[in-house]
């Protein structure tokens, strides 16, 4: 046993299971005929953009906010993040009654303010050019004596992602090849996991913008890579690295690492709303991007691909589309 | 028993459903804590939209073509619509291999026309300035010695579309009131007729736009109102008026129609793609907009809306909600 391995067990991921039972959704897994003709496979997608807040951001957040001792609760928490991780935090902490404070630049899009704000977190602005958010947010949380939850290094968000995986396992069963998609590695880190625990044979390969490829560098170079300010539309997978702890699971656990095209990405998320119907975030439809766009080809097998989340601004959409 | 009662009974949509078993999905039913919240209320939203070709119309299309004689399942049938029903028809032709052709105007949308011979029916294209879509399709089905499939004023496609609510109530059980909307009437006959059959104590309101509020008028005045091609974004709901079979069920299984302003329709489209995740068109949304909108209130009750469908033309989004 590694020392890695007692930072998360499988029995974490149950033990987060059972903690968010009754309290996330189990979110539905969809087919679609026209996608298992296209691929000559059966495919589930997970979709977590069914998800509260819109997306699996939720599940690590109440797993970690739960844990946390009553005099940490009482004094609340604080993260950094515009996007889906601060929604899943501002819930959790207005469903368990810890008070949230997130750190936001300034000219973060109106709606995801609004959406974090809506869902009970306190939001400090700041100017990105007068501070990064690491350093307000450590004197913010060292002044206040806030808890810093991060957004995925973290063995409780690792497992409660990883409940996502459990889930599509439990109703689906047997898989063949698992398709997840890669920022920081939360999410593939737990879901590859207890997929690899449950379910030895299955493969799992991971996705990401090739805009973005850090991940794909630090799989195959096995040295933690680090991207600046890639330009994505895939806003999720814009973290500059895997994790400390993220990363040697994604070694462990994960078969291959493939990354797609920003036009592959646009053209998955389009087919997704079209056929599926369903409203999938450019992150969210990377996984189903690699299988979709034929950069992973496994005809006759079952695949489980994992919608990720669903927060779109659809004000802008007409820009989005119209890169096709 | 009125020769009403002969047409089209309780036990031809327990058939319908029967036929439909392991051929049309069976729909998830979506719940959503903000809508409850923002509706004092428990709202199931029965979504067609995930049903087979996107929308509800593949139920009376598969019943009605699953009911034909041999001889005229050789021969093929015909059926004049740009919208949804075409490709029901078309989807349930290919599935039962009966030859389909659609009569289509020659400016309906492209994407409208390559989902309807994708499903394999033969699109014949007309000039609408020439001649009109029922004296061309009257030739060409004499001619051909094909059946005309209408679109809603029918028996079989009345039981067909009958079965959306059957699932709901099988599913969610007791329900105080559900909101249906309301173009040609096939879907809310079926509906309000099983509803009433399984739960006596359900209201039943129909809903339609208020640019084309000829059922609305019919119901209260209890004479048939037509409508001239009425400008609403809500496509499926500008049939000129209710039907000879649609419009005296309405009369007797519906407890109320309401309207709904073209705005309440796209600001609850957004809505719903936004929070609930999916892709829902204009008429799909008629239902829901009454209750979002307050036109109907039930404060406390246990509430079914039927989401119709989902084909909307993604490349006109932003035309869309910019009206907002």
């Amino acid at each position: 046993m590694t020392s890695r391995d007692k930072l998360i067990r499988i029995a974490d991921i149950r033990a987060a299971a059972k903690r968010l039972e009754g309290i996330a959704h189990r979110t539905p897994v969809l087919t679609s005929t026209t996608v298992n003709q296209i691929t000559k496979s059966q495919v589930f997608f997970k979709c977590e953009n069914f998800q509260r807040t819109g997306s699996f951001k939720f599940r690590g957040a109440y797993n970690s906010l739960s844990q946390l001792s009553e005099s940490q609760k009482q004094k609340g928490v604080l993260t950094f993040s515009s996007g889906n991780h601060a929604q899943g935090i501002a819930l959790a902490g207005k469903l368990l009654n810890i008070p949230t404070t997130v750190v936001m630049p300034a000219n973060a899009p109106a709606v995801k303010q609004t959406a974090t704000r809506g869902y009970g977190a306190q939001v400090i602005l700041y100017n990105p050019k007068e501070i990064t958010r690491e350093e307000l947010a450590l004197s913010l949380a060292q002044e206040k004596d806030l808890k810093i939850i991060p957004p995925f290094d973290h063995p409780h968000i690792i497992a409660g992602q990883g409940t996502t995986a459990l889930e599509l396992i439990q109703e689906i069963g047997e898989l063949d090849l698992l398709l997840v998609c890669c920022g920081g590695g939360g999410l593939i880190s737990g879901c590859s996991m207890i997929t690899k625990a449950l379910l030895p044979n299955c493969r799992i390969i991971g996705v990401e913008p090739a805009q973005a490829d850090d991940a794909t560098r630090s799989f195959y170079s096995k040295t933690l890579q680090i991207v600046h300010n890639p330009d994505t539309i895939a806003d999720g997978a814009r973290t500059p690295s895997l994790g400390k702890i993220t990363f040697p699971l994604v070694l462990e656990y994960v078969d291959d690492i493939v990354t797609v095209s920003e036009q592959a990405i646009i053209r998955t998320m389009l087919f997704i709303w079209q056929r599926l119907k369903i409203v999938a975030e450019p992150t969210g439809v990377l996984a189903a991007a690699a299988l979709l766009e034929g950069v992973v080809k496994n005809p006759g097998a079952k695949i489980g691909v994992i919608i990720s989340g669903g927060n779109v601004d659809l004000a802008n959409l007409e820009k989005l589309f119209s890169q096709i």
